[in-house]
């Protein structure tokens, strides 16, 4: 079961899992359309509404997607979806995903945080009443680890301390209220693994770059693409920019350093952790992300498959709107996935070739909407 | 300003402020009242409805609270208390404080923490538009940290992994949805200090015991002692239960060992804090705690004292409802507050020699609700 179906992630996985012979039913409250459409932006691959999708999708496959409209904070309604369908496997992908966005004000703050915590919350205890061997896959983010001096481990680390040892979950530093609220999950998850003995995987996913999976076969199976400053990422505004003919614009120095991963690399590991669950009562952390980058790197990047496309991309920096350090050490873990098989496919390059020309077909549908792409929202308010 | 000036610390902490010369507003919304009542219980001191309790505050020592009803987390609310008041440091207590209550059920799971985090949040924003010198002195819990196998320091720790080294927030491992609501808040908070330049104390408290303090010239002015199962600490029901002949009822092998400070320290502690703030964007975490009991010696403690004044106490375990350890290392520091001048007065039997007494007057309060004291909720539903 899918939370988060109609989103950037959780289309391209149904039809990933579907077509693996998975029984894949899926849910959402279609909150990242309104929220895009808030900021007055659009996605640039058009997305036809859920149920055109999923008959498009029946009639190109063969295969059928259940599907449940409804809000994962409303209670009695999520209880009821995991009570009807006792899942085997949750992936929730059914979340506010927006650093910016949180950042607006004090109702765009308290509005991501509720979202989060309180549909995940509703999650565990439907799943602790009607499927309590459910393994809940969790997409949280390489952000909740912030930018420590030291190592970024696995969720958790052996520290020595004053002469006694232990192994603590690794202290966690994000940096924006939406990041916030996946800490508040990653704590909240934890416990209910203590206590209830669920199993979890909480995967700490880095930037997710690409538009295009296999089982795309026709352009309205697309997955949504956004590049406003709110919904798209660094890379996703760069790769938009440069489609159109404007500077590509980094935030300060640039020198911030990400861990990245393909979309097609990205289902591949949702996959793999989804049909390798922990044992019961086991709380398992992953960093899902396979090459990691400076924003000067993304941006010379895309400035350069941009141009075996004939497009002529430029940089100009503009002030950082976020607070960040804009220079500092990462250098994270990400062993657990490897060992559980995956082979990271695609590096930037290669899906940078993917996503470039597809885009170039959507470049009216970026033109339009142009203005949304640079920084009005700013962290110190 | 104090957030909670209805509740068991933010009503003698008023009255000691003011005594002190500060000009002091206050702010409920009178959960504690009604969830205590929800449980089916009551304070055993009587509590007189605000009007009335302020009326006699003002009518003994001639000083005035100015008090708002509302709830914390209706933002303009918030917002509009906050711009009126402008106040120099917040106490925030406006809280829903107990882990039992939390862990009913996942309704009040959430409304636990939408109520805590959102009730911050909207702090948060408030002091950043109106009050942005303002020192937050905010009430977390020692219950935040858990019990790991190492020394808890006061918030942050330096370490030492893989060769190198960074300064890193304690890793927190809380016990209890409430607890869990609290470590968001002091994540939260940690992030308003960094963007926005804020100013906090957030402070780690132990258990708090004892029901007078100095200024409760008379017993309408005493503040609330709840027994109940989800409101009264351990101590509180043990001391309870002595009063009225119950066997003092500890959960599992009592081997569960917390930070404890008595009201009247705790009261010096909090004006001491709000008497010396944080610098400006300074984060600061206290542990507020005189002395560590395990639940056993806390039981053999009510048993001594009681005896004194003639109540025979009799300890019987019963099977703990709560999923923890009940056996464990617990070595949290305690330096900051004595070294900004603490000087803790009274320990565990000098506060039950105050307190024991105190209950026996109000022993047909207690008898009248004692069906409310034995654990009904349970960590594994």
């Amino acid at each position: 079961m899918i939370m988060g179906v109609d989103g950037y992630l959780g289309w391209p996985l149904a039809m990933h899992l579907t077509e693996r012979g998975h029984d894949v039913s899926g849910l959402d409250n279609f909150s990242r359309r309104s929220n895009v459409e808030e900021m007055g932006s659009q996605s640039a691959t058009p997305i036809p509404p859920m149920g055109k999708r999923l008959r498009i999708y029946e009639k190109a496959t063969g295969k059928r997607l259940r599907f449940y409209e409804g809000d994962l904070t409303e209670t009695d309604f999520t209880d009821g979806v995991i009570e009807k369908e006792k899942p085997d496997c949750i992936v929730h992908l059914g979340e506010i995903p927006s650093a910016p966005y949180s950042m607006i004000d004090v109702r765009h703050c308290n509005h991501t945080q509720i979202n989060n915590i309180i549909g995940t919350n509703n999650i565990l205890f439907a799943v602790k009443k009607h499927a309590p061997k459910c393994h809940l896959l969790k997409l949280g983010t390489m952000g909740e680890y912030g930018t420590p001096n030291i190592d970024i481990p696995e969720g958790f680390f052996e520290v020595e301390y004053r002469g006694r040892k232990d192994t603590l979950p690794f202290p966690r530093q994000p940096g924006s209220w939406y990041h916030l609220s996946k800490v508040h999950d990653s704590h909240n998850i934890m416990f209910a693994c203590k206590i209830w003995g669920m199993r979890s995987t909480d995967i700490m996913q880095g930037v997710v770059h690409g538009v295009v999976t296999d089982e795309m076969v026709n352009d309205h199976l697309l997955t949504r693409f956004d590049f406003d400053e709110a919904f798209g990422t660094a890379l996703n505004r760069f790769c938009a920019q440069a489609v159109i003919g404007h500077e590509l614009t980094p935030y300060g120095r640039g020198g911030q350093t990400r861990g990245y991963i393909a979309l097609r690399d990205s289902v591949e590991c949702m996959t793999l952790a989804a049909e390798n669950p922990p044992k019961e009562g086991e709380y398992r952390v992953f960093n899902q992300f396979d090459e990691t980058y400076s924003v000067n790197e993304l941006a010379d990047h895309v400035v350069k498959v941009a141009g075996e496309f004939g497009l002529e991309g430029r940089i100009w920096s503009v002030e950082n709107p976020r607070v960040e350090r804009e220079e500092h050490y990462y250098n994270p873990d990400r062993e657990k996935l490897l060992t559980l098989g995956f082979k990271p496919r695609f590096d930037l390059d290669s899906e940078l070739r993917l996503t470039i020309p597809k885009l170039m077909q959507y470049r009216d549908r970026i033109e339009e909407k142009k203005s949304c792409i640079m920084p009005k929202i700013r962290w110190k308010g």
